[in-house]
């Protein structure tokens, strides 16, 4: 039975004067951050805070790429083509590199952001361009996927290490598909519930799905939001709820272990 | 006497459909490419072809740092704290550094562009913010500056090594200092004279003052453009020029030489 | 028999220092300028000297509003909500009937750029924001679209005015289509062919389709290029057969007769 | 006596999915709100739902023009050539009036913001640009200024119509000036003594400044902040003071008086 699950999230995420996400208190919870790169949010002095707090808590940083588009938060679908799209995600990488480098961690693994992250979890096209950014950047870097996504193979198939996530709130099929945001259930709204179904995705592999079904679901990490009071409180309890059942939360990286007295 | 001089030139400013100069030409001249990294000019997909053919060409990669001002291309005075450039500089020379590694070359130095390389050749302030986000990056970089300006001190106090350059088409006052361009005669037009000059400076270490006495410059590299069909020939001649003086034009990087067959 | 026709172009296109096409010939030949408002290209100081241009020559002035993707240049597609492109276009217009005001000319019509401009052709969601956001601001602008897709039918049952368009360097398909750039044939390249073409598409209504039928297009306007030089003479010698022949050159917008001793 | 001021505040700041200030509670305050346009902060979706906000409230509406330069909010000095401030500014109004004129309501005056503001008070190049920039949209416009700099005369000899402006919550030198915010004391905190002393600058004409003599400030207008929750109870207890010594909180467009029972 499994003994130790990460815990990411989405950091870095605010730009200029505009605060977004309670970053130092999410630090305190998480074992994972994936942190904001400049295209969707984050600006340089602001992403440098976040990985200076990152490396003091210990927590294993990720690059959270996303489309060209701060307005929309990178939440848009855009059609990008392949060339635009590999460029656009090594510039964001290098440029979290290089800021990493100077708050005295690393850069371990990619997680795209908003459309991107849905967008690449079924078309082929721009998951290779994703795909071969990172493998042509470092292929010691690894991609956060969506478990059950064809991207998973994808990646597999071109040398890139994978690690699957379940999301903490989120509703899923018999299938092991994610409940779309439009369906009545999709997402999760009690603390509680949350904590006792990622402990059982945890210790037996799989959640009950919508339908009402043991659904097997394959994950490594779980993805927890920061970007409200509420959301900051159920993350915090879904560690709590985990380390009561003598789960670690700790990194994916395996070389990485957070101190569970965090 | 000096047998060898570095030639560099600004490359890489296309922007999305916006072509700008003739990377190709110049890359076949420069032994030094100073690439934009994104704030002033540049993005990624055409980086990343300037990067490519830079390494083709065997030519030395500097990241062209800028202010965030795309609009005016980097060319007006910006009041940033230390912080915020501290950071974007990192995050600029950091994007270069990812997609230079994946055009299979590096990054060896860095030239700051327009208003933040005449900012900094004399306001303290910003300069340190410069040199410390370089020294925070990676200590092997170099920083190329404006010769005899204050900044050559400042960065050698810190530990940073320099690259003191000389502009192939401006005039300079007999205390070493540039003639501002709202004078007549800053800029002269006239290839062969460029290129006479050029050698006097390389192998008299100095050059005719706008006063009329000879000057000395300290540089170790040349600054050429390649903005118009011009300014390509004009580059191309002082090339020859310095060759057929015996001259080799090789990069200020020790390990690197750049062939004379090119 | 039809005795006039519009000749409309997409100026205003350079960003900062990067300079797009030859505004200052194309004014001598078009009757309508499509001039960018910021979003895929086109910065203030640039825009407003194409419209002082555009009033020194009579041509009518319309909005090339576009989606907000400036290193895209507009091309990609972009899934905004109806809501942010609602406010994305009236910004844009507004923005452009500021500096028309203190260029001493107006808007009259709104053209959708690049991607925009196919997506609302076919796509009722965005093209109804795009309508409504006219509507809003001024139901005297008329809106320039493709001749025969469904966006003309949605316009006329919202009250708004359009004026259909024909690429002057386009195949079409015998219902009426645009033969896709994909398709060999698609873009036309001689200039002596395109202005026999569209001396037929004036005169009889339509032209020779890529399947070889006549095809009836209904078009008050004929859409050139300006891009590069070759694309300015094709204008040029359109508007020369066209005249030969005895059409006027003239703005769709019935007040404005653009002289023909232009 | 005077028995009425307006009351403004710096509204719209939000962007994309940033939020800022609390603009639902400073309309219920606030006579006139100067709403960003685009340039240091505001996305056209939440400026349209700001100005609909304005317009029910029965708000005047003002452009808050300011620099292109959105990560830095605005706040950083930037050396615009005349004719880029000059477009600059046409283009932010341009924008805001669109927007408006969809929600119903117009603009009337602009406030410039941030260094904006601040240069613009003392440099003459960059208030040309301005004052010119409004001139040619639209004379009936005013300008919102500093009570007591050099730009009240500037604007006033080129026929621009201006409206001088204290802050509610800053300490005066006895010559009129603000007291620096480095200085100790320059900043007020205490809701009570602001409220105080705008009374006594409605009925009196002056305040006391640091140096603790009376100081005459000739103002129609004081500045309220609204950018956290401690600001908006100011303002309303600085609306609920002037109120009970009945004065009655007012734009300074005569035409428009705003209820005073709001």
């Amino acid at each position: 039975m499994r003994k130790r699950i990460d815990l990411n999230s989405d950091l870095g995420e605010s730009f200029g004067q505009w605060q977004m996400g309670d970053d130092a208190a999410m630090l305190k919870i998480v074992s994972s951050a994936n942190i904001a790169c400049g295209f969707h949010a984050g600006s340089p002095t602001g992403i440098l805070a976040t990985l200076r707090a990152a490396m003091q808590n210990n927590v294993v940083v990720g690059a959270h790429v996303a489309y060209p588009d701060l307005v929309g938060f990178g939440r848009r679908n855009m059609d990008l083509s392949y060339s635009e799209l590999f460029a656009d995600v090594i510039y964001q990488i290098g440029a979290l590199i290089g800021l990493a480098t100077t708050a005295g961690t690393d850069v371990r693994y990619v997680k795209p952001h908003g459309a991107l992250y849905n967008t690449i979890a079924q078309d082929k096209r721009q998951a290779m361009a994703v795909i071969d950014a990172i493998l042509a950047l470092d292929k010691q870097l690894e991609l956060v996927v969506l478990a059950g996504s064809p991207l998973v193979q994808w990646a597999k198939d071109a040398g890139l290490n994978t690690v699957a996530e379940a999301f903490a709130d989120r509703a899923y099929h018999a299938d092991g598909r994610l409940v779309s945001r439009q369906q009545a259930g999709a997402v999760l709204h009690d603390p509680q519930q949350v904590a006792e179904r990622m402990v059982q995705l945890v210790q037996q592999g799989g959640l009950m799905s919508i339908e009402g079904q043991f659904t097997p679901i394959e994950a490594d990490s779980i993805c927890v939001h920061g970007d409200s009071p509420g959301a900051v409180e159920m993350a915090r309890q879904l560690r709590l709820a985990l380390e009561q059942q003598g789960i670690t939360v700790g990194s994916f990286i395996s070389a990485t272990i957070v101190e569970e007295a965090k």
